[in-house]
């Protein structure tokens, strides 16, 4: 068995080391987010990329010695991750730039990247003897842990606003889960969820404060590299809200650095809605990450206070990327130009990547050689009423040649 | 290159041997379904088992030597199947049998099992050197063929009942396909789109005549017995409509038996909505198939008049299989059930091969060894009012942890 490595967790902000066991949320001493230290050269030392070539589990669980967990669950075949990196040459062609590709974590079991981090939690909290999963969602998170709870046979409950996407919602009940719709937004249904989980003992999965999750999200960055051959992309575009991505996909590519497995972080470019622009804005305007009052199309990245705020904008300044922030209408654009150019169907939040990577071509951000990775974090089928404002009512034909003729015209 | 065995394809009705080029969807003499034909012992004595097992493709592409086209697409990264096989072992021994797996096709790229027919048909139609792909639908093959038509460039005119799930037709029209919404039932769609196509010289990708979709779907089987380390199951749930999924895995174990890679055909089991029984039915009634006024909850597997039903027929009789019948009501239990013991979310026509599953374990039909496949065709995600149908509406709970206590009780 290839060792744990762990030596630890560190605060982001004063930098205090934590001891992994017991296990702490967020640091003792300041009450900031931690981040769990690998050592990296035992973890080189037994580990390496000829092992994974001969690895025949496509899941994320391939990366077991990168995660914090004794062991892989029992049954893996579900198949979290292994999601396809998807190559547009034509659109690449068509931007100025060498290569164009789309993870498209759609392909989760629930449809979203949050699977990732839903299964390593669920794997840990059975390591920490906990039968109960609580987590706070816009509605993927949730979708998630239900679904993955379902599968894995643990229990959990849902705090989401009552005014997440329906199918979101239906999802989470589907699944058995115990939903709490809360006549609040996600903010509320945050601290709702902390406090119920400390409460009562459960575990909590809220994302932006509990470490594992960025941990299971970096899976997505580890997949990435190994798709593209270990070579790090020049740019890639993540969708971001609470933060808590970014600063994922910030850690798979840091360990993979600090493994000598990539010679460099990509440019990690946040991009945010509008109406939910907390992080972007204090990288323009300089200083702390202000609340803001979110409202925007794009549910899953809409939240007032991004609890990963900080170690999101780490993950931005030390890999050299930029902000971005975009209106509603053109993330509802840049999801059917998605869907139409490259038969991928992302839900708002998750086009808003790409309609970044759409602003920053125009921008002239890009070089001729430059290589390109959007990330899609969630299906446009969980929102179809979105969908649906792109898109002008049609009447139905009648059933004859003639009507047909007359609709399609002389094509 | 392996060289591409297809010695012509023959009529399942009358046998008329017709040759491969150029195509004929149906039999040039009697008018009914054709198979394509291949020549196995060529095919085996230049691919191997081992030669599969060193392929790094995940996609159906894999399966190249057995599929009747020249040459895969020239980019297939978006993956088409390579879908898990999930192992649900307590559900397994709960019934009491040795292996319970689902085939989990709602992984596809755009939902659906459709994915695999019509990436084959996109590639047939360019090697036919057709630019324009028609189909009708009552969704999934519709939205399939419109997201993998954007993916690889081609153009397609999808003809559906108005009446469809809006997700479906959201979908089709998102990835840019032109929908022709017509004010009748699937049946009538059907003509009309093959009427169209003759017409304009089209492609057609009418499921349950062209026999490229069968060669598409048979894809599903393949991989199920690769993922099984080449054992065939005993026995293999299929929701059926036209008939046109089962005939497709039945010829991918018929295939693999041919070439000697498994031993046996497993037993492939036809489920149909009790609203939309026309195979089944005639297999309990015997002699020809009917057509029935088709009215279920399951929309994908909604047909009068089964399209391949003779085909279908076969399969399920050659291979010792047996008819079930569902109603609305237990459909949508067996959804919720799926979804709440697996963490998959079917779709109710998908769904409805579940339900075939626990209605044949209580009919006492399995033995104590037995290993089963259930098929799942296609995503919850795509017809989410269906799926409230079984939930009771909840009300918002206030935000505050009071009320939450008083919501969840002592939990």
């Amino acid at each position: 068995m290839i060792p744990k490595a762990i030596t630890g967790l560190q605060c982001h902000q004063c930098n205090w080391m934590v001891p992994a066991d017991p296990f702490h949320y967020t640091c003792p001493k300041c009450g900031k987010n931690l981040d769990f230290i690998y050592d990296y050269e035992l973890i080189g030392s037994s580990w390496s990329k000829l092992d994974l070539e001969q690895d025949p589990d496509r899941s994320s669980w391939r990366y077991l010695p990168l995660l914090p967990v004794k062991n892989a669950p029992e049954d893996t075949s579900i198949v979290v991750g292994g999601t396809p990196l998807v190559n547009l040459p034509k659109i690449a062609k068509a931007h100025g730039i060498a290569i164009l590709q789309i993870k498209d974590d759609t392909r989760n079991p629930s449809g979203s990247l949050k699977d990732r981090a839903t299964e390593l939690c669920i794997q840990h909290a059975r390591e920490q003897g906990k039968k109960t999963i609580v987590a706070a969602s816009t509605g993927n998170a949730g979708s998630s842990l239900a679904a993955l709870s379902a599968y894995h046979g643990v229990q959990s409950i849902i705090f989401a606003p009552a005014s997440a996407p329906p199918a979101k919602l239906t999802q989470i009940r589907q699944h058995g889960a115990k939903l709490v719709p809360v006549d609040a937004n996600y903010d509320t249904a945050f601290d709702l969820a902390f406090d119920w989980a400390k409460k009562h003992d459960h575990y909590s999965r809220n994302t932006g404060v509990n470490p594992i999750l960025a941990e299971g999200k970096k899976t997505v960055a580890l997949e990435i590299a190994e798709q593209r051959n270990w070579q790090a992309p020049d740019h890639v575009f993540i969708p971001v809200g609470d933060g808590c991505i970014i600063s994922g996909v910030f850690k798979g590519f840091f360990d993979l650095v600090a493994l000598g497995w990539i010679d460099h972080l990509p440019r990690l470019h946040a991009v945010q809605a509008d109406g939910s622009a907390a992080i972007v804005d204090s990288l323009i305007r300089g200083g702390e990450i202000s609340p803001v009052k979110a409202n925007t199309v794009a549910d899953s990245i809409s939240v007032d206070q991004p609890r990963d705020g900080d170690k999101a904008r780490r993950a931005i300044l030390e890999s050299g990327g930029l902000g971005f922030r975009i209106s509603d209408q053109q993330i509802l654009a840049a999801q059917q130009n998605l869907s139409a150019s490259t038969g991928i169907f992302a839900e708002p939040a998750a086009a808003t990547a790409y309609a970044g990577f759409l602003q920053a071509s125009s921008q002239g951000i890009f070089q001729a050689g430059d290589q390109v990775v959007v990330l899609i974090t969630g299906t446009g089928l969980k929102d179809i009423p979105n969908a649906q404002k792109n898109l002008v009512d049609i009447e139905p034909v009648t059933a004859d040649m003639l009507s047909v003729e007359h609709y399609l015209g002389s094509d």
